[in-house]
């Protein structure tokens, strides 16, 4: 794919729509006009992050994707600056409901769907009451800026979902992310547990890696979370190329030479000695047979 | 399994297998005088890392575990200190050879034969030469002082082999390791890389990782290699807790609450919400299906 600029984007979300889609814009016009090719946000960027409480009423913000607003203004705009664009929603679909990501192209056309296949449920993180478990298996999509594996937010703590996205031909993953404090111990900060799983998955399939998280503190009906921010770019052996503060609206870009990239991954050997023999517990979930 | 400190030590290998075996007897007892419970030395100890060369005299290298001089050495020491002790060995079984690791327990017993799955081959590592890929799966040992998942060096960089002894219930991860510097290309330095991808291991899987590596520069006929040491030990979100440097024999130790872990790894949801029904692509070698 040659040479090719990544950025990821990081902002607050208030209570209304609009402002948060304003600011979305805003920071993604910013990124492309320092060279972006790809564009990463944040995870559920319209609205603040609702899943801190189980609140039968936040059932209303899901939407299907076709007409879906966010979806088509973005589509507009990834068109009009030539970019690829993935765009995090909460999807409706007939009685489902699902915590989905929607991949524009640079042509403003959807070129993939894929459903957020591991839901996290814990204090400050109750998806589990709003979200099914995604049934589009790990996306790998052919856009125009390179083949780009898509996941959100909790897969990135899974190197199944890195691996089989490496496998499938991904040569740049993208995470779009809401993670930050937890509330029933406000001594725990999984920042840097979080960018250094990340960074293995970056390293163990030799591919740049891009992860956009939110900041601000966002006060629920039953707590509160600090979003920590420190949105990353992670270079193929995983090294950090560019972090965005904790608590600061940022964009931040890299760029990448694709095809390097790929010689190196093939040299170093790794999906050549692979024992696929030797991996069927993977697929249990207690480690038989 | 309560409480634990592990250790790696780190040594050069000279051309006299009895001298490295008096320095690595000499580095397990200041391990064990420090408080370690299971010490890890580095890979194939006993000799230089004679894969820099594709060699057929180095064959007569390798010996049956039954009656190994080195495993029966190291199996007095581990009763004599208590320790759990696993020892890296060239296995030859009848007509097969295997790049092996015998888990020695506390009371000196062979607890578990593991044979090296993934085989690597490049330039100053020829090790496809010697060893055929292992044929025992991998291994997670119940000893004195933890269930270990065990392995050996260039299987430190597949997450299926950590996540598999993960699921197979291993508390610690232990990789004996010869690395160092590419022969064919002296500004190529993966010790960032290799530690970033264990780590990711560590954090992926909430368990503490033990890497040892070999130092000092070996001459080959065919080149020369440096081995970069910076062995460590990893917490259980993949935070550095101990690193021995570049260049000098080491002793590094850390005490872990594996009970405490436990409970950590399981609040934190990881291992609940995997999707084996997903995985399905991580069994071939193309992403197929």
């Amino acid at each position: 794919m040659g040479m090719v600029t990544v950025a990821a984007v990081q902002m607050a979300c208030g209570p209304g729509a609009d402002g948060n889609i304003e600011r979305m814009e805003h920071l993604v016009r910013a990124a492309a006009a320092q060279g972006a090719d790809i564009v990463l946000t944040q995870e559920l960027p319209a609205t603040p992050y609702f899943c801190k409480d189980q609140d039968p009423a936040f059932f209303a913000l899901a939407q299907p994707v076709a007409g879906h607003p966010l979806v088509a203004r973005m589509a507009d705009l990834a068109r009009t600056l030539g970019i690829v664009l993935p765009v995090s929603i909460f999807e409706r679909a007939n009685t489902a409901y699902f915590n989905s990501l929607v991949v524009l192209d640079a042509d403003g056309e959807v070129r993939a769907l894929y459903r957020k296949s591991h839901i996290p449920d814990g204090p400050g993180y109750q998806e589990k009451f709003y979200f099914s478990p995604g049934d589009t298996g790990f996306q790998v999509v052919q856009t125009r800026h390179g083949r780009l594996g898509c996941a959100v937010c909790w897969d990135q703590w899974f190197p199944e979902c890195a691996r089989t996205m490496a496998l499938k031909g991904a040569e740049i993953l993208l995470y779009p992310t809401a993670i930050g404090s937890e509330p029933q111990d406000p001594s725990w900060d999984s920042q840097g547990h979080w960018t250094r799983v990340m960074q293995g998955h970056a390293g163990a399939n030799l591919m740049p890696l891009v992860a956009a998280n939110r900041i601000g503190r966002e006060t629920g009906h039953s707590c509160d979370v600090t979003f920590y921010g420190s949105s990353f770019i992670a270079g193929p052996t995983g090294e950090i190329v560019a972090q965005a503060p904790r608590d600061a609206e940022a964009v931040i870009t890299a760029r990448f030479d694709l095809d390097a990239i790929a010689r190196q991954r093939a040299a170093w050997g790794i999906f050549r000695d692979r024992r696929p023999d030797l991996y069927g517990s993977l697929l249990s979930l207690d480690g038989g047979p």
